[in-house]
């Protein structure tokens, strides 16, 4: 099996949407999908090129209410090099019947092929190959190369090639009530004989972007310059060319795209860019040289190299990593964008941010930490929206919102359809407060990873600081229990927004929520300690925090309330014992897939509020996001009992009451296995490394890949599996490899030392790998036991 | 005398225009001036608020040549709050007579206030107080409070706050032939009853500025609201208001600004924003209060004590380190901004950046690194146009521009003007290759205080190893010498453009130009060595720099050639000894100020080709940015001789010669005679110091303070005073206090140490001021002895 090639043979309209979505080629600064021809045939219509952090905002009147919407912008189509018998019909998976097909992107090179065979009515046979990539090298560059054969025929042909600015939000059938044209025409322009330009605008937010093509025809090597004719509408251009084709004859249309937008940095306008862009870059050949020599630097620093009969979840995980990559790089660290669930692969969730960097820093921090520090920045400039948040809320400090786009404020939808029942139901998810939690995990496991003082001083520590007063600040105190509590929230769980018998939605002490909130309070004393004592000084004037208010945190990490029932089984919220259990297996038989059981409950008049059931992960994430250690000290201070069979227990209670309607839960249960039952956590793991490839939600790949479980799992093969952990200044290698797995390489960053290591079941070996012995030393605990390792030394271990 | 109050009484038309310069308030992201009406009686008109990093290029006709001019861009004018009585003139410096004026900038807070009385001409006599500042806590936000007192007159006045975007750019005269109208209008509105909006866009770059105000009225502290009435026209918004008041009271408006640019990240629209900031804005004591709190963390971190008999060289220093910060902040790492040779304080130079950054960054790297990481990263940003530059131009690698602005093309004039002759003279001045020897000085140097690996893998390697192959292209070798040679180039002295015999302009081996690429060539080794292994194979394969390659490098950096004459004077360039001598003293007295003698000898048919002057620093540039260790290793290398004398004997050669053109020349030439004649060096510090604070050039200061003169003057006192340098992995520390200096004390940050320092003629005291102790240990080496220091320690040397 090769582990770099993804391909599928056949033409599939049912599954080319999610052909489309995995076969995504991008760099992390625009990802693209698109036809050969204008559209599609399945009516799943990827069309454009989707620009990193560019939003736009429109109102909708739905259900009888205005809603203002935030979706992330398409770019005018790139792609179209269109080919037809002169006077004919455009040969396209839509007009003619599809011979052969076959798509392959290579992962290793960031390569997407397509070789079709389409004939016409009259018979006539064209062989189409195209091969294109969007620059790693230069992020603003994007290139195709079309080669068209007629198979049986000769005579006069038509090409065009195509900058097309119509381009429509279109990819989620479930938002077709929202306004979906974001675009108004600026200009469309041939510009010289080879090269066209394209400029737009957002038509709220007013975003421009531009983008300029140099196309060049060639025959058998030899250079065409036949006349274009040009072609310029509103929000369109195109260069068509007419020209004499014998049978078996190749011609070659190699199109060069620059893109820009007015949010690019170190440009004077984007079309200016654009065009100066387009015009100096050399040929397809060279562009993708210099593209594959950037991909392969990128799995230097990211692969990893398993061993073992693991041949298809090395392919798996390869394209989940190659995902990744293309959503997030260095190029991305110059732009003012967060990590979307989706990625930059789809439209689903409208490009916005939720808390999947939870999922995703781990990766990046050990791999590439300026990615993750760009990350982080992105929501250090949102802070402030993040207070106000806070303030209008009641609160103090900041509280970040659970779905945010360009300027950081709520955009939660605040109703939703189910398309089970057609219903408009009000939506409360934006309750989800445990988000700031997960921004105050990624900032100190970054800061565990790095010790990176200048973001810690400049950006990071505030953050912390201000998520602990929200948490102070939400919490209220109940003289009665002396303990705190934090009323009104939501946990992960999405299928309880409240409870049946309260009008105002929220629910009160979630075990995650509150657990989390202690631990965040607990890191704003460690981050007070890690700063230079003037920088200590500085902020706490700023922020004007008084002795009286850290007294108070400090209270509150010693009085959290948390509920428990069954005897030892931590409540999801208050009141979850009292909850009805649901006949799981009825409904399985039932509905087959009872993912989005929520979906199925409020079609049949009910309400999964009733219900002891989750969507996914709650309660349990307690174990995924903390270590055991970390949890035990927690529950000492809060002063609550637990047996030694709590983990164990809780697990299992929630598990069997998880339908597992988001991505993200099966590879938190395959993490949560992995010191439980081994076998188990690794059929999880193989069974959530198919959530995107097999489209496991049914239809929901083909909006965007769901890119925390994909960062997950490679996560998981690290953190969990490999064991590797930051915490407590020290580099932690605790293994724990599922049988089938023999072996693991990979190399992380940690503390400014690359750390290349190998593990097997029977031993660790770990090098210090810079040549040149600089730095400090790092202190490893390997499996319990502790070694400092001198910069450039290495060592091997043995574990049990 | 305060060392933190800068304050002027008495108006002065002709004065006015330097002390607004002066005076400027500002954050690092807009630094504004403006008089109290709508313009100043003195013709210099500083109407607007630079808006960093915002430049605009228009086309105009100069001298039958069609002449590309890039500027930065004037915001709207924020500043008028005007008041007349009803139906009257506007009480202004231009209508009214000026009975009393005071302007004060305090510099702890960046508060500006300025109070006058003003009497029109049926002798009522108005008194005006205004206080105002640009928030240093939240970079959008600017306020002011205009205070009116009618001392002997009342009835029906009128009020009128303004923002106005028919600003131009015309503030330096001599520009009076470039297009200055760089704004379109976008929209003017009033939003709410206090609130108005103004939007304008740059007329060709496309950039919008977005500008909200809010305008508050009270009397006698009671808060008043009149009905306003809107004032809306293109690039034109005001409310205007009429009231009664009595003789005696006062009346305060308070107007808060929020102003936005479409390159903000963090944001929706400029449009939005500035709205939504505005509204959500504290009045103007609780902004004060933020900002002063800022701006006393700011001092903190870059403030510096001087004990002696030096109060106005401590308050001098305080200004120009105050002025560094208001260009220069936190708020700027998150711009795409560099650091303008006028700061963002003029139009001067259109707001370009040049070579300053070597003059300017040493401060900020021991202060606040991260500020100089992201002014490096501006330079990074722009690396493609800097290839791309060295190709057209015939080289390889990367050559940076001599001035350069938003996308990092060359921006140097073709064409200047000569004010004495009115002549348009070709210019030449972008031959300043050496630009390029300043980019590797502030990467090695940034490492060097830092060793910050993510940024020399990510960013920093690439920047030298392309500009030492450029430096290697620019190279010829010359078969009969055995030597390398660089022709056609020119140095720091902006009076040599070429020879006076050659049609083409340029100058052979420039001796600064020769010995800095030899020291480039030999920084790209060290950055290879510095990289780890696998960053340096990747770098090497991305840039396909073979072992030939880096032969030539090493080869050059044995054989590069200098020019002598006199008997061991280094030639400024080849022939440079074959010159005329200047009769100086004739020139002296014909003219006096002979700082700009280029102009002068164009005027009387002569040129200052044919003579042995200099406008500023260029050979003995060498001793100022290179130590004694490494002049004496490049010598070594290069296989010329010197004789003991060499140094001094250069300088004092060159000085003789030099006309001190440049603000830049004097300051260099303090730091030359630090260690040969303190007093002389004390002298020309001083010297130094007046360059601004008593316009010195007659009448540049009010086109725009000189930066890197300010922060050359400021790291005087900390690196060649305080003998503080980063060189060779060491913290070198080798002071030599002038006389009249009895004791200098700062902190400074080093590799993540904050280091405290007290400095006087008898010893040295360190102390490594991280109060957890932790990090690395730092080696020192004060005067000559090595000493390891572990954080938190401190130490005790006694220097002779």
């Amino acid at each position: 099996m090769n582990e770099w090639l993804w391909s599928y043979s056949g033409y599939s309209a049912d599954e080319e949407g999610q052909r489309e979505a995995l076969c995504t080629v991008g760099n992390g600064y625009v990802a693209t999908r698109g036809a050969l021809a204008e559209s599609a045939a399945d009516g799943i219509h990827y069309p454009g090129t989707y620009v990193a952090g560019v939003f736009n905002r429109l109102t909708t009147r739905i259900a009888d209410r205005d809603v203002e919407n935030e979706s992330i912008v398409n770019a005018p189509n790139w792609l179209p090099v269109l080919f037809r018998v002169l006077g004919g019909e455009w040969f396209s998976m839509d007009h003619a019947s599809v011979e052969d097909h076959h798509l392959e992107l290579d992962l290793k090179r960031a390569l997407l092929t397509r070789r079709s065979r389409l004939s016409d009515d009259a018979g006539r046979t064209l062989s189409v190959t195209e091969r294109r990539f969007i620059s790693l090298a230069d992020q603003h560059l994007l290139a195709s190369e079309t080669t068209f054969v007629p198979e049986n025929f000769s005579g006069a042909v038509e090409v065009m090639s195509v900058l097309d600015g119509t381009v429509q939000n279109t990819g989620v059938p479930r938002y077709g009530a929202l306004d979906h044209d974001h675009l108004a025409h600026v200009d469309s322009r041939i510009v010289e004989p080879d090269l066209m330009l394209l400029e737009v605008k957002t038509n709220d937010s007013g975003i421009h972007i531009a983008q300029a093509a140099r196309t060049k025809l060639a025959s058998n090597g030899e250079e065409l310059h036949p006349v274009a004719e040009p072609i310029v509408e509103d929000r369109y251009a195109a260069q068509r060319y007419e020209l004499e084709l014998e049978t078996g004859t190749a011609l070659t249309v190699e199109k060069t795209v620059a893109l820009f937008t007015s949010l690019d940095h170190g440009i004077y306008s984007p079309r200016e860019e654009a065009v100066h862009n387009a015009r100096r870059a050399t040929g397809f050949d060279e562009l993708l040289e210099h593209h594959a020599t950037s991909w392969s630097h990128a799995w230097n620093r990211s692969g990893m190299t398993l061993t073992g009969d693991v041949g298809h979840t090395a392919r798996v995980l390869n394209l989940h990593i190659f995902h990744l990559l293309t959503t997030v790089s260095k190029h991305t660290t110059e732009l003012d964008v967060g990590v979307p669930a989706r990625g930059l692969h789809g439209e689903a969730y409208r490009g916005h941010i939720f808390w999947d960097e939870l999922f995703i820093f781990p990766f990046l921090t050990m791999r590439v930490p300026e990615l993750t520090r760009a990350l982080l920045r992105y929501r250090a400039r949102r802070l402030d929206r993040a207070r106000e948040a806070a303030v209008d809320a009641g609160h103090e400090g900041a509280m970040y919102p659970w779905q945010s786009g360009s300027d950081g404020r709520e955009e939660t939808q605040t109703l939703h359809l189910n398309p089970e029942s057609g219903h408009w139901l009000p939506d409360a998810s934006q309750r989800q407060r445990h988000i700031n939690a997960a921004v105050v995990v990624n900032i100190w496991r970054y800061w565990q990873a790095t010790t990176d003082l200048e973001f810690m001083r400049f950006w990071g520590a505030e953050m912390v600081l201000e998520i602990a007063r929200f948490w102070a600040s939400i919490a209220t105190y109940d003289h009665s229990l002396d303990r705190y509590e934090i009323k009104g929230v939501m946990g992960p769980d999405e299928f309880h927004e409240g409870y049946p018998d309260r009008e105002e939605p929220g629910l009160d002490n979630n075990a995650y929520t509150n657990v989390m909130a202690v631990w965040c309070l607990c890191r704003a004393f460690d981050v007070l300690e890690v700063l230079p004592g003037k920088r200590r000084e500085e902020l706490i004037e700023k922020l004007a925090i008084s002795r009286d208010e850290l007294d108070r945190w400090g209270e509150i990490t010693h009085k959290m309330r948390l509920c428990f029932h069954d005897d030892g089984i931590l409540s999801q919220f208050e009141g979850y014992g009292d909850l009805r259990e649901l006949d799981w297996d009825a409904y399985r038989e039932r509905y087959g897939d009872i993912g989005r059981l929520d979906r199925i409950l409020e079609a049949e008049g009910d309400s999964p509020k009733h219900y002891k059931l989750a969507k996914q992960a709650d309660t349990v994430m307690l174990f995924y996001v903390l270590s055991s250690e970390e949890l035990a000290e927690l529950w000492d201070r809060l002063g609550y009992e637990r047996d030694p069979d709590f983990i164990r227990r809780n697990i299992e209670y929630y598990e069997s009451r998880t339908s597992h309607g988001s991505t993200l839960s099966i590879m938190v249960h395959a993490w949560l296995h992995s010191r439980l039952d081994r076998r188990r956590s690794w059929d999880l793991f193989r069974s959530a490394l198919e959530s995107d490839i097999n489209d496991v939600q049914g239809g929901t790949t083909r909006e965007g890949i769901h890119l925390g479980a994909m960062a997950g799992t490679v996560d998981l093969i690290q953190r969990c599996y490999g064991g590797i952990d930051t915490r407590e200044d020290m580099l932690q290698i605790n293994p724990s490899l599922p049988v089938g797995l023999h072996e693991l390489a990979f190399s992380i960053s940690y503390r400014g030392q690359l750390v290349s290591l190998e593990i097997s079941h029977e031993r660790v070996r770990v090098r210090l790998a810079d040549d040149h012995g600089r730095g400090a030393p790092v202190t490893l605990n390997v499996a319990g036991r502790s070694e400092e390792l001198e910069p450039g030394g290495s060592l091997e271990m043995p574990i049990d």
